[in-house]
């Protein structure tokens, strides 16, 4: 049994690995921090998960935390697992890190966030299909939610060496945003309405750049997020201007699905549709669908990716990557269909 | 030309006034306050209204305000209406009050409200339909959105001395809460959700109970409030027990029907429905849709009503007194259909 | 490990039993059927189970499937129910009917549904809770989403014998009118609106009063249904009259929380709450949170119960049969936390 | 005063016209047609516009109807439209047609509808800010609900020749898709969700092309739709490419500014926005708010746009084509705030 704790539980994302956690069959979580609620029970903040658990959160050290648990989740604000990580590393736990502050390099990093990074550590990008190493790693950063739906709609496309630009137009649930009222999350602002933000200046797009110009150098990568009204979900449209050598080769279909099933044919997560993928479908669960089609005539293929922010955007990943860590299959606890309707 | 001005005009109260006063044939926005927005455009705050307003928000002392104004609206919060009402009063201009202060006797409020009242004055309760002598008022206390939809629903009946008892079951659109972010206001804890609240302890009580008891003393009342996801609209349930004498009597919908048809005959707000009201019939407008059907063989009636409660629930019932106070059609400025699909 | 079939494998119900059974570990779905889609992979119909079924629809005898399945639900339309049945029966398989075939006395069935019962047989209302003989049951019918929820808020209650009358008014998500779209289901009218149907005259009302009347005979008993703007949930508010001679004993919370933690001494799924449920506590789970306050200086109790209409109101509940029905504890497969936000 | 009429009047662009021209103190609705529902009152189908029309439905002929009226709007399905229009200009009045029979050569809607043209007659696009030639029109061909959302955001910069291409993402609330329950306008297919579609063979596509091509001939276009879980509105997300001569001229906002409010500077309803327009400043009016903001060091420029569907896509922009072919001012009857929230 694999003890893990949880770091910051008291967001959406620790409130999700506790959902997921609860049913695994090999892990078990430990303990669940929180300076500010330390003596109150975990279902004070997530009702969720009454019955479920009795913990109360507690407020150990990095070192007590090492000693009880085999791998920790920081679930902290970005700028604060800086604080953590070095501290659990050393005490001879590993971690994954669901904030933004082991995924890029630091001088991407410190000009995206505009923060100098306090304690830098070689770190694997925890998106699971394109990274295995993520097995032996000490510390993984765990993936943004944006850059995992429209990165996994068009690596495969990438790696193939036919892509000249995307244009990304992704629709995020608001649950994206956190478990603090704002203005957007305002319901009467977010209900009947569809926002547009950061246009051409969103934080996670040197995510995707990072891992699509690995997989294709000098692809040109353009992202706008936008909040719609529904709680959970990402589903991207991805614009994909196929370079003019490729266009008559892939044209057709059966050559573009090739290409999609090689890349992913051990990635169970992945889950190539036929018809228009539902973020009902890959609701609450770890799947990402896509879908694609080729425009006639003209050079554009549209690939649209669905995932649940929550999940395959975060917590599930996060436990998808601890499996692999864990020497465990990646399905482990995770083999859980959609929530539909 | 009637001058109008309001006070506190950056809640949504105040932005619906502006709504439909916009199109008002007999009166005209003279000015808008907001003590932190001096001298910024209302747009600012109200980016529907832009194009139709060129003003910007003004601090003027009540003195001037009665000045330039023939009615005032106050849409600032409970207890603070207070503070302006009698120096407005002094200075000669009528005021219509969309807060609190002025919908219940001193010793109710006081009881109700936790808080001392600092200058009581005589006001009339602006449920237009039921307190025609609005028109000669000086001061109008418009009526909670909950007390307009529930009241209306069974005041006929009330009237008629058949009522034992009703047990007010509301569902609201959240926009009741407030133009400012809350938990309960956070999308994600209200979307897919039925939120009751203050399930016998509402501080719109009082206000169902005076205007019910006027009618019939002796009446029982009991409500409960719940918020939907919905941005506006009030479906009231009312599960009306009827006392024994007038059971045999009136179980028939046609004796039920010459009720509300006589008590409402010079009431164009109120549409008596064949179907089921619907939120869409009367979204953006000043209507109250009302249905009853009573159960056979036993003695509840079952009445339903339908308001937008930020129209006849507030701003536009406040418009509604004004027309009357001006001696004008009731209709003026507020004859708009409803707002569906 | 138990083979399980589900006899009309298309709707709702059928999709969210493949869901929760995915993960049973003593449960194995063996066969679904659908005449229409015979051939065709479950996931045509439900692709959110994709990846994990990679079964075809089937349409098999009722010899066939009891030769080889243990327990079948039949999840078809009341009326349709009673043709499967018998001969399921007859073959020597358990049966849980989540129609409402086998919920009431056959008078009652017939004078609710209007339709002459083809197929009496003895069965076992499947309110678990209420219903510890399912154990031993050859067939269970199980309950319906209304009565589930309604039931369990007021069931302790009545049996102490404290209750005059209960007035039910339930909010429910537009799930429970099934996968067909209507012009109730039609997104434009559904959304911002908030539905009040069968005002007193539902067909669920029969089956809260059978199990109320059995707990507390001349128990009082009215319901009025709503559905809201949201997928799954069912918030049901029951106004609840204590009778005279109680009220002044069970004022005080404490003496009422013990009479339902008495009641529900083993009733995993049934959480007491100390702070308003929410729907999102029990979406995609099988638990039914319960709140209550008492209105002071008053007869009316308010209990607030929250359940998901197709876990704990449907599908749930037939597999926490099942479990019963297998010996298994009630838990096995379904100790699943709610899905939040 | 303008008599008109609406031949085809239960759908929704019917209800808005109803809705809309309740108060337009220049025209009078004299006659609505529906073959299905001659004699029964409007607001047996449009509830929300009760007691501010009394008439029935019709079924006058051509004939009838232009003797009757000055302006007919027809809101009848596409290939329905051309069985009427021939009909209704002979008889000597004039037509706005808010099907797509007349808004495209006869070539382009032939392929793109699939039917033959029954009647081909000279018309006008009615996209009243790029065609003030409608004034003087007999036939206009109304704009779809898409290409009225993208071609604003667009045809300023179209026409001074700095784009090379545009894809449009393009985010509609469902009521564009009609009255009449769907799969995808069923509420738990629709909620939580967003659904996108013909994802590069929208019919929609030809007018945007039209309409740009004429300002800029050989510019490129894109365009993809979706559903978002929202019942009015359409939010245009244009990813705008500046070709190459342009982009250091125009890279400033400034520039930009200046081209839109000179090609808009007579364009009442269209308002140049400093902040993200939102749905709801639109929503039941007929504006279109656009924004803009260009990616640095890139060639990507955003601009989205936000218009009512049904309002400027719709029922609103037939009126305000009205108003110019009757010589009034633009806004008459029009000048209308949006609904917020």
């Amino acid at each position: 049994m694999i003890n893990v704790a949880i770091v910051g539980g008291t967001g959406y994302t620790g409130g999700e690995l506790l959902r997921l956690l609860a049913n695994h069959s090999e892990a078990k979580v430990e303990l669940v921090t929180s300076r500010k609620l330390v003596g109150k029970p975990l279902s004070s903040v997530h009702p969720h998960i009454k019955g479920l658990y009795s913990q109360n959160f507690e407020s150990p050290s990095a070192k007590e935390i090492a000693d009880r648990c085999d791998i920790v989740f920081t679930a902290v604000p970005h700028g604060t697992a800086m604080d953590w990580v070095p501290d659990l590393l050393n005490a001879g736990t590993r971690v994954i890190d669901l904030s933004a502050d082991y995924r890029l390099s630091i001088e991407v990093f410190e000009k995206t966030y505009g923060i100098k990074h306090k304690a830098p550590k070689e770190a694997v990008f925890g998106l699971t299909e394109l990274h295995p190493e993520v097995a032996s790693a000490k510390l993984v950063g765990n993936p943004g939610c944006y850059p995992t739906g429209a990165t996994l709609a068009v690596a495969p496309l990438a790696k193939a060496g036919i892509v000249d630009r995307v244009i990304f137009d992704s629709k995020s649930g608001i649950s994206g945003a956190g478990a603090e009222p704002t203005e957007t999350s305002h319901y009467p602002n977010m209900a009947e309405n569809v926002i547009p933000y950061r246009l051409t200046t969103h934080r996670h797009v040197p995510e995707i750049k990072q891992e699509l110009t690995r997989l294709s150098p000098g692809i040109r990568i353009n992202f706008t997020p936008h909040v719609v009204p529904s709680v959970r979900g990402i589903l991207t449209t991805a614009h994909v201007i196929i370079n003019k050598e490729a266009i008559d080769r892939i044209r057709g279909r059966t050559e573009l699905a090739e290409i999609y099933s090689n890349f992913y044919k051990n990635a169970h997560f992945i889950r190539m549709s036929d018809s228009m993928p539902k973020l009902s479908s890959v609701r609450g669960s770890n799947f990402c669908d896509i879908y694609f089609e080729f425009e006639n005539g003209d050079d554009r293929l549209v690939v649209i990716s669905a995932i649940d922010n929550l999940v395959k955007g975060a917590s599930g990943q996060a436990i998808q990557n601890m499996n692999l860590m864990a020497g465990l299959d990646e399905r482990t606890g995770l083999w859980l269909p959609g929530m539909a309707p």
